[in-house]
């Protein structure tokens, strides 16, 4: 199957990186080409390069041979093809064993880290240094990759959410295998390289953000102080009707600086899927969940049609000031509102048992689910949202959660949509009307990432393990993205299943293929990544 | 002087624009070829396109006859080149009828504009709207293009003072002629285009600033509601000792995010040249100003060898936690700390008469001083700060000012160090001492643009009228700039006296002219500008 190219890119990559390195086990490479939906790239090889410089030299053979490699931090990319690539016969640049933390000032307030750094390894290191920084953590496995989500433009819950925007200094291997150091790190001697983002000259991060232009080999990342106080603040709509108002609300707030994090909305479909399992005794086995099922289920377990949280940060007066503002701004426009500190969430623990007994109200179950969301508004990571993975599975969730190896069906649509109640109200009805009539719950989070744009993070999960399901998801992501594109919203992040969203205007789409050509001129790196499809370089195509 | 092929250009450019709109009046030639510094290059001739059609078709017959174009929006670039291109022979691509405000978005606080319109403009535009929002405002000229601006990453002192990072959707004619749009603006039917920065795949922005890459003829900047409550901190040391603890301590409150904007703190050779022109009747007619006379009239003019000032915006509650936050922090690290609001400036003004009656001292002139610095904090364009260009002239300051016809001498240095007293000393002592030994005064500022960094803005200014000045001054830049960066720090921003600062490693200049070469294959675009001196094209060097 593999022609004499590749058999000569393998010898090579053997002779660089040892045996053990170049990993050509089916069962291994059955695992990589694995994702949550449907695929049939095969993968030929994982090289697993321990250093920059054998990165730069897996590029450089890639580049001799005309045999693309495709780069991957820790493949848990779920919902957008995990960590396989867009085209068949790609090796898979495995770069987890790179994962030193290279550097951490404690006083400006970032680390410097290599692709394999995973959130949990972070944590776990401020934790051990007794460090007074938070990180900023993504509400999916801790085990992802830093840079990998960085560098797809991911975003999490505290001010500094917007992953990419606390960014700088990136060390980048080129196709070439060339290595280039952004911003000031570029100049030997300079002293500002982790501490100033644009540099001198055009701004190149961009350039390697969500794009198959280099391979970025380390990162600084600034990290927040601790604030002296945190407060939590949670919230819920038993009414439809309250969403419009409460989303042009919660922007003013954003806008305001008020609210200084995103702020999270989700709703009733969204919060049921990580309390639990697809309620099959409910549906006496039917799928979808129905409204009014949903309706019942909802007022039983007391949440409502929409659910938010936030975080406030600052001293305890600011977090005073901040909190008056939005019960001032929220007042009416949600059922309930609630505020949540350290001290009032371990109160509550200590008095699970006693309220239990006195009320039978299991107040530490309602704590258990509360302290992942709480503990994301601190970048604490958490496995707990990747659990609605698992929504259609028949059996229980596992203790080693892998939503590739187990079959679970997960699709990520993400569109961006600015902050005003006419377009929530439309890109809700879209998704809810698409979903339900494919047989799907509409499982819909509203993130006000900025006061002007709100990022809807629309899952249709399902169980591979049913013939037919993964095809009928798959037509169904197809329907609400062309519906959603047709309303003139375009997703922030693109798995491989929607690469063909790439294709916008003629000229830049044109800008874009120039820029490529001219940094991977044998075109080896990540073909099909965030490019619309044309015709294969002869190389590659000879390769497949 | 002018070849065939510039010839050929010329009648082309007429045709397309018609004649008045190619100007090659000498003394309107003189006007552009003249900046704050001497300078050799010649400018054959002024195009003024009045549309993004014309742009575009200017630079198609550009790259047809191989002649080069460099694009200004108002020119008013002072000390760091004014509008002058950075080699010889380049026709100037004159923006400034392209002066559109295309939109404005009260509620998503946002404006659309052509890269003409200038800070006053919109300020004027704003007030006529009773717009509820709140522009951002460099301390330069209230005619600068904001976009030229916000392409050169310049900076103000509001929270939305890092100018580059608030904009988005740019309108961008390529060296080739192709026009595109960024981020969702690409897409033909999008609604987000103004509301979000980064798009879907590489975020290409960065490419176009400071650079050579393409001409921006609109762009979306992000502008701020109005807060409930403004109030300006103002601060000042007797002492140099003073400055580690005070730069740390507020490297803190920016890094908390109690203090949301840039903090400027300027020494006191600084404050004097925006309060006067040189006192010549205290050295006797020598120059430089030495430290002792500088001592003696800070102490006659009551202000600190280091003065600083910021802005707090929020309610009533927010800005009075964060000021509590501030008199707390910065205990003990300032002779002198004020909080001021627009009812007590309005009361100082009403009262001034009185007061001076009274006591002798006369109030309106400190509010006079105190109002134009006051005002950038809320976004209000000044020409104040641009009065000390005339600091070394023996004439008065003219009503109109134009430094470049003027023959004000003024030179800028702006280099990134770290938040850190050690490199704040280090910057401020190789500072005082390269500028003192060669003659000039040294007017240092630095602003808190981060919590991690600071932009320390360095000013040579001297009289062009004085015969060996110009040499002089140009030899005491060259001296320190070389001394900056052998101790590590990088300018922000150059100017076309500094480009040869854009060398780095050998890898990232590469990269650097590989992109160009993509983008402009005919080498038409404002050589030389923000790019490593390199042989010139074969097209430009016949047309030279």
């Amino acid at each position: 199957m593999l022609d004499a190219k590749w058999h000569s890119a393998l010898t090579e990559w053997r002779k660089l990186l040892g045996p053990d390195a170049v990993v050509l086990d089916p069962a291994a490479l059955f695992a990589v080409e694995t994702t949550t939906f449907p695929t049939a790239q095969t993968v030929p090889a994982i090289l697993r390069p321990s250093s920059r410089e054998e990165v730069q030299e897996c590029l450089r053979i890639a580049t001799r041979f005309h045999v693309p490699v495709y780069p991957r931090s820790s493949g848990k990319n779920w919902g957008y093809g995990s960590g396989v690539p867009p085209q068949s016969n790609c090796a898979i640049l495995d770069l987890s064993r790179m994962n030193r933390i290279l550097d951490c000032n404690e006083k400006l307030a970032y680390v410097t880290v290599e692709p394999g750094v995973t959130q949990q390894q972070l944590y776990d290191f401020l934790t051990r240094q007794k460090s007074n920084l938070w990180m900023d953590a993504t509400g999916s496995s801790p085990h992802t990759s830093l840079i990998g989500n960085i560098m797809e433009r991911g975003f999490g819950h505290t001010p500094h959410g917007d992953h990419f925007a606390q960014s700088c200094g990136l060390e980048v291997v080129l196709p070439t295998g060339d290595v280039v150091e952004t911003g000031y790190s570029r100049f030997p001697n300079s002293v500002t390289g982790p501490l100033y983002r644009w540099g001198v000259g055009p701004f190149l991060d961009g350039l390697f953000s969500q794009s198959n232009f280099g391979v970025v080999t380390r990162m600084t990342i600034w990290l927040m102080p601790a604030p002296a106080h945190f407060e939590a603040f949670l919230f819920r709509c038993d009414h439809q009707a309250q969403l419009g108002p409460l989303i042009e609300a919660l922007c003013r707030l954003r806008l305001a600086g008020t609210i200084q994090s995103a702020v999270h909305v989700g709703n009733d479909y969204k919060v049921l899927s990580s309390l639990q399992q697809y309620p099959w005794e409910i549906t006496q086995g039917k799928t979808p969940l129905l409204p009014d099922q949903m309706d019942s289920i909802r007022t039983r377990l007391q949440f409502g049609v929409w659910n938010g949280s936030g975080g406030l940060y600052g001293t305890k007066s600011q977090v005073r000031a901040a909190r008056r503002e939005i019960r001032r701004a929220l007042a009416g426009k949600v059922t309930q509102l609630r505020f949540l500190d350290d001290r009032m969430l371990a109160l509550s623990l200590k008095f699970a048992k006693p309220i239990k007994l006195l009320s039978g109200w299991d107040l530490s179950k309602t704590v258990a689910l509360l302290q992942p969301l709480y503990g994301l508004l601190k970048g604490i990571p958490t496995d707990r949202p990747l659990q609605s993975a698992y929504w259609r599975k028949p059996s229980p969730i596992p203790a080693q959660m892998d939503p590739d190896r187990d079959r679970c069906g997960l699709l990520w649509l993400a569109p961006i949509i600015p902050s005003d109640a006419g377009d929530v109200a439309k890109i809700k009805s879209v998704t809810s009307e698409t979903l339900l009539a494919a047989g799907f719950e509409p499982m819909i989070s509203l993130t006000m990432i900025t006061g002007r744009a709100i990022a809807c993070i629309i899952a249709i999960s399902f169980d591979r393990d049913i013939p037919g399901e993964d095809q009928r998801a798959m037509a169904c992501y197809r329907a609400l993205a062309s519906q959603v594109t047709a309303l003139g919203y375009y997703s922030y992040r693109l798995g491989i299943q929607s690469m063909e969203e790439m294709d916008g205007s003629a000229s830049y789409v044109s800008l874009l293929r120039t820029l490529k050509s001219a940094v991977d001129p044998a075109g080896i790196l990540a073909p099909g990544r965030y490019e619309v499809e044309q015709n294969p370089k002869s190389g590659v195509a000879a390769a497949s």
